[in-house]
């Protein structure tokens, strides 16, 4: 018999344009605003067990104040958290409470919280809604907006998750006051990041503001985290599923990712991805694309942000080449990197942002630090 | 301080369209087809106990003689298998064996290797393209086209999961010849309820050849798949995340739903949706929405399916409708409804598809059958 084929073409594109609001103090108000223009059968606070209790408890009340069904579900503070097992149990109790498909997801925390609870949204169901409510300096600049959700397995992190949007952002710098030095160095880190790839002036200007940022000074934080967040949407806009460009968001990362797993995740994100980026950036020097000075410009900036070069040390190169190897940008099992051509401009190659390098190249930049 | 919003806007829908072959005996050539127009950096045979020795492991071969990496995974056979446990030994030993983001997942085998090796694809690091194999009827008219991945849970069917398109699907009309009656009846309820709800043409030509069909005439089958799936295909063209029309072919399945999960899933999906009909057809004779004469018609055409309609009097109306109450359809702990109006239409009321219904008016109706 003769072979029929039929066609499917599915032309819509569903809507995935959203806002991300920065400000001060905000989060009082944040029940009314999300009844008026996020309404929903049930919303559903996801929150670490320290979010929960400074912001968390606040929220569900304010929700029920206003009229609205809601419900506070916490895990553990901590990189674990981001497990199926954690996943399986915000399911569970997700499930159990009756929340159907108009059930909205609020992601009330860091980084992991927002990875989790966005991947739980992105498969309950199906696919629910959810909203980014940030209390991190790195999930504000960086995490919460972009729409990449996820859980780590024993072999690497982000292995398993989902793109999904969030439809709002609401980044309340008031929240930052509780924050840790350390925490607020390592989203620091991550703004710093962005602007290495795709920003000088930016850069700049974090260079010339660092003291009063890490001293919580709320302008200074708010524009950093505006700027970062301007780069960050620029680059998803362009290439959600990063298939090109967004890879340029990993500089760092591939040393970086490594280093967390080598250290079993007990670094802080910003501070692994720190030492990769100047790990990344000694790579590039060596590989003739980073000029000297620029290189000594982003040492400068990483030592005041008190990077832990030593960490490296640690480890053999080899070791840390190993661990680079399960990373998602690789291909063939070969690790690929950012390369910086200067502060504010990655390599591109063939049209490609991210780079294969011999092995014996990265283990002599790791040396070189 | 002032409030700053930056806005995101996702323009690039990416390309989810796709095509369905039909035809019989391609399956051997499929090896060459795949490495010419999916080439991948492994592809992932995932397939039950029984496809994976009717046709994995020559699909395997098959494939490497034509000098492409492979892998062949499978799990136990039954609805069982469509579990987070069965999901995350897949992600494991894709893991393991250094899959990454080049990896292609063939789905071989019937609707609970499609939906589970499907969501396997959409998480494993971010989504990874699958393509669908199917081998039973229901899979071929029903579950392989549309993008519905999913796992079930304690809590009832598919409550987990993603939309999440193939690349292509490949129905070869040979793997059929295996098949127990009981699954080719299975399949052919499926796309009775499509017809049923969207082409009348198409069910008297069903109820023409319905004799041939059950006797597995190849020319008779491929035409009433390619049948049921060019409505499946047009349905989801126009409501891929069923937020609308899609809903329609939820007929049956409120109540189907129901049963299989009052019989904890040990019935085949196509008999429960079956008699899952019968009652919503008597609902909606009963609502006077529904000629008697069509009603007839559908009975007719179920008895001759050999559809089980006794399995509704082994539990309680009451039993029944609280089962329903899961229903992902559900809004507010109220299951709704398609409600026929005549074979080949639905009712649609303020621009709905499904429609709530008195728990009264559900019992009384499964009484009446």
């Amino acid at each position: 018999m003769e072979m029929k084929t039929i066609d499917i073409k599915i032309k819509k594109a569903e809507e995935r344009s959203y806002s991300i609001a920065i400000g001060s103090g905000f989060l009082a108000r944040l029940p009314e605003v999300l009844k008026k223009d996020y309404p929903a059968s049930s919303y559903i606070i996801i929150a670490d067990a320290k979010t929960k209790n400074l912001f968390g408890k606040r929220l569900l009340l304010g929700l029920r104040q206003a009229g609205c069904k809601a419900l506070l579900l916490s895990v553990p503070v901590g990189e674990g958290s981001k497990s199926q097992k954690r996943k399986t149990s915000l399911e569970e109790a997700m499930l159990k409470a009756g929340i159907d498909r108009r059930g909205v997801v609020l992601a009330l925390g860091g980084g992991v919280i927002g990875d989790l609870a966005g991947f739980v949204a992105a498969t309950y169901m199906r696919g629910i809604p959810y909203i980014q409510l940030p209390t991190t300096l790195l999930a504000m600049v960086d995490s919460s907006v972009g729409g990449k959700t996820g859980i780590n397995t024993f072999h690497g992190k982000n292995l398993i998750g989902a793109f999904h949007q969030p439809k709002a952002v609401y980044a309340d710098i008031r929240t930052l006051r509780s924050l840790p030095d350390t925490e607020i160095r390592s989203g620091l880190t991550e703004a710093v990041k962005m602007f290495i790839t795709s920003d000088r002036e930016s850069f700049v200007f974090a260079d010339v503001h660092l003291a009063k940022a890490l001293a919580k000074d709320t302008g200074i934080l708010a524009e950093i985290i505006s700027r970062a967040v301007r780069i960050k949407a620029g680059v998803v806009e362009r290439d959600e599923r990063e298939s090109g460009e967004r890879m340029v968001l990993n500089f760092g990362h591939t040393i970086g990712h490594a280093i967390e797993k080598l250290f079993t995740y007990t670094l802080l994100h910003g501070q692994a991805v720190g030492v990769g980026m100047l790990a990344e950036a000694t790579l590039a020097h060596r590989l003739g694309a980073l000029s000297p000075e620029d290189l000594a410009l982003i040492r400068g900036m990483l030592k005041r942000l008190l990077i832990p070069a030593s960490l490296l040390k640690q480890f053999a190169p080899e070791a840390v080449i190993a661990a680079t190897k399960g990373d998602k940008k690789s291909v063939g099992g070969q690790a690929r990197y950012v390369i910086l051509k200067k502060i504010g401009v990655v390599e591109i190659k063939h049209g490609e942002f991210v780079q294969a390098v011999e092995d014996g190249e990265v283990a002599q930049a790791i040396r070189n630090i």
